[in-house]
């Protein structure tokens, strides 16, 4: 069959990916996250321009996601980190892909 | 210096990537496309739901990146078909990193 004829096929769940990336600053707190855990106002503070209440409602998307654990330490001091779970981590490749991508 | 003081940092060429891809329908339409060039209808079909509006837009955006061309054969019958640039071509690694993500 000439390649003008092959059958075009869209893969719904890499459409689900691309969205979830793909909201304003998801896809740059999972890069921070990727160098390691940390704390919400660490996270606050390497993002720039984003907001606290921003900040909070994507930390609870993606828990809801099962990409970030929220992790509390009762103290005292009460510490809140995030962490990737393993599912996170899995996203490495494609950060470091697009990185590649836009860097060139 | 201990993990936990590590600095974070965040790259901006990185967020205008994933905000690229991350748009409505433009990571499937990249994708599609990486499989062969593909004319309007084509492209159409292949990807449920879009309206011919829609990928109308998404294309012209695409073309404005740099990522798309849209090659005109005058005919007659004209036909209008769209392929990856070389720079839409590099994407590959960053959308194949993504489905391999999705599907674990």
């Amino acid at each position: 069959m000439p390649d003008t004829q092959r059958e075009l096929a869209t893969c719904p769940r890499i459409e689900s990916g691309f969205r979830l990336l793909g909201k304003r600053w998801t896809g740059l707190i999972v890069a921070t996250l990727l160098q390691r855990d940390a704390r919400f106002t660490e996270l606050a503070q390497a993002i720039p321009r984003i907001s606290e209440r921003m900040l909070s409602e994507r930390l609870h998307e993606l828990e809801a996601e099962g990409i970030v654990a929220r992790d509390v330490d009762p103290g005292p001091p009460v510490r809140v980190s995030y962490a990737l779970t393993e599912r996170g981590q899995a996203l490495e490749p494609v950060i470091e892909a697009l990185r590649r991508w836009a860097d060139a």
